[in-house]
């Protein structure tokens, strides 16, 4: 049986997952050569600054790509950024077909790169598979097309919907797994955001700490490289400098005041003060974007991550439940008071899945 | 092939389950008839009084019956109850081989009926695909060996938690299939269990509505015959006469006071009160085990449901989480209140499906 145009696409995406936790600001991206029903050249973009996965596939392939067909899962650049045009490299090679698995998310650049590799008399295919490569690209997608990063809220609770007792008391209420499950999102993540509750009570760090990842060597080894930007939100800078947080590494404070000790200590403080006497989370948001995060998780508490919930910026809540009941008077899954049926917030669920003695929910606000 | 062993336990435990809605107060059992690899007999007990599964399969097999293999899901009697022992069936019947998934669960009996078997020359085994045939009879076997019913404490929430708006409201948490899947519930019970506060502020009637149980039309017929008993747990005699709940039809009301106008309304009124002044709540369920209750379906709000977790009488949770927040306004699942972490109530959740929108979880109380 000769494998199908999908299957060599599944193998381009499967590459291009490998870049999940090293590309940031960039998309992850795979790419497969195939000619005569072999496999003669792959690829995936491993860092930002570094070839993309079009450049690593067409070298494994060398003179042979001539009349080949190429698997991409993003539609091929055509614009000089670090590196050169891969749609001009793919011309340059000589391959008869490229088949893309969706289009560059950038409304203004979206389609131009498969539109030069067409107008060069190559057979040019969009949209396959493309459900599931937009899942990779999530936060690049909504960056591009929104100017806001896509924010993911992890939570940790019990079956009754708690996330800490009464008196804050919180560790531990899932496993093990669930930690490294964790560590996994922090490190896909450009952004790791949290607030001064979080990082007071539990002496948060927020950092990746590549042994927990629980990923083979190769992973490891590229999460290891790149720590995500820890961010904390501190809107009357509660949280002290000889906090573990700030010795931890340099960090971004969203304040509603500024203090020169946070910059003379290696950290940077944004003012961004709300209307309503809290850090503006949207502003905070278009910011982080602009300097090209993609992927936002929130790890924080009741209180903020329900500011989040409370104005429509969450795109994604990760809600890992542990087995057992912390009673009725421990502390909410988010701060969200609502007063009628009417008012409820509607999810989808998308996925629940056993992650050792807790289970992972994974939903979706619907709008 | 020839079918094994397992296989036609599997098909006499299915036959076993066509009886979930009307064996009530006895076990669901199944038994098949196979000779020279050929199902010759097929049956199942269909309701109290009537005959057990072995005499319809028996009856089926005929003068065939000689030499055959029976398998049935529950050990045969050996005394005479309102059908005479279904093992001297068996012997009578002259069958070589008996396979039996459980035995007895009465320990006072557990194994006579195999032993009266053995002893008349065939050859006996026991304890094939026993964890299958003991989840269906999980209420009839924790009676047989604790004098207790199997209580299932049914919950609907929301992903937060959340049972009803502050104000009460409640309609509608979760979706009509999750509603179907409740009606299945109570219709498999001996008895449908609930307090004051759910059948003052939902109108609630507690009964089963055959079209409402998305069964088959055989099944549907045989739910539709026997309601099971409703119980009010009301301790101050809060429900007037007049609620629909009384109006539905017969029902027990386990109360701390004495009121004759139940009785003549035609309800029964049980005094029970507890030493914390509510209704001492295991003293009702050794009252409704006597009465042959096998599973109780406590459908409740927090307060009620939350006693029962308190004093460690319930067997398993049946959630049906809806994919929203409700907020931390919202009422708890349960009335527990916990201090420390160290005090949470540990569960076992061994399922998690899709019941439409909804989902429903099945947790375990850890010992």
């Amino acid at each position: 049986m000769i494998p199908s145009d999908q299957a060599y696409m599944a193998r381009a995406l499967e590459l291009a997952r490998k870049g999940l936790y090293s590309t940031h600001p960039n998309p992850r991206v795979g790419c497969v050569v195939v000619k005569d029903g072999m496999v003669i050249g792959e690829g995936w973009h491993v860092r930002a600054g570094e070839p993309h996965a079009e450049v690593h596939a067409l070298r494994q392939a060398g003179e042979n790509a001539r009349g080949a067909t190429a698997y991409v899962t993003l539609e091929p650049c055509s614009h000089f950024g670090r590196t050169p045009p891969c749609a001009d490299a793919l011309v340059k090679a000589g391959v008869a077909r490229v088949v893309a698995a969706m289009q560059d998310p950038n409304p203004q650049v979206a389609g131009s790169g498969l539109r030069r590799i067409a107008e060069a008399g190559i057979a040019v295919e969009s949209g396959m598979l493309e459900a599931e490569a937009r899942e990779i690209n999530v936060g690049f997608i909504k960056r591009m097309e929104s100017g806001l990063p896509f924010v993911r809220v992890k939570l940790a609770m019990s079956l009754d919907g708690r996330t800490a007792m009464a008196s804050g008391e919180s560790q531990w209420i899932t496993g093990p797994a669930a930690r490294r499950a964790v560590q996994r999102l922090r490190a896909r993540s450009s952004v790791v955001l949290s607030g001064a509750d979080t990082v007071l009570l539990d002496n948060a760090r927020l950092n990746v700490r590549p042994e927990e990842l629980g990923l083979d060597a190769e992973l490891t080894a590229l999460a290891a490289q790149r720590q995500p930007l820890r961010v904390l939100v501190d809107g009357r800078l509660r949280v002290p400098l000889d906090a573990p947080f700030y010795q931890a590494g340099p960090a971004l404070v969203a304040s509603c005041a500024a203090d020169e000790r946070y910059a003379a200590a290696g950290h940077e403080l944004l003012a961004l003060p709300g209307a309503d006497g809290h850090v503006d989370l949207r502003r905070l948001l278009l910011e982080l974007a602009a300097r090209g995060a993609n992927e936002v998780l929130v790890e924080a508490g009741p209180r903020l991550a329900g500011a989040f919930a409370r104005l429509g910026l969450v795109d994604e809540y990760r809600i890992f439940m542990a087995p057992k009941l912390l009673g009725s008077s421990a502390r909410p899954l988010l701060d969200l008071p609502l007063e009628r049926m009417a008012e409820a917030r509607e999810l989808k669920i998308s996925d629940i899945r056993a992650v050792g003695d807790d289970w992972l929910i994974t939903a979706h606000p619907v709008p």
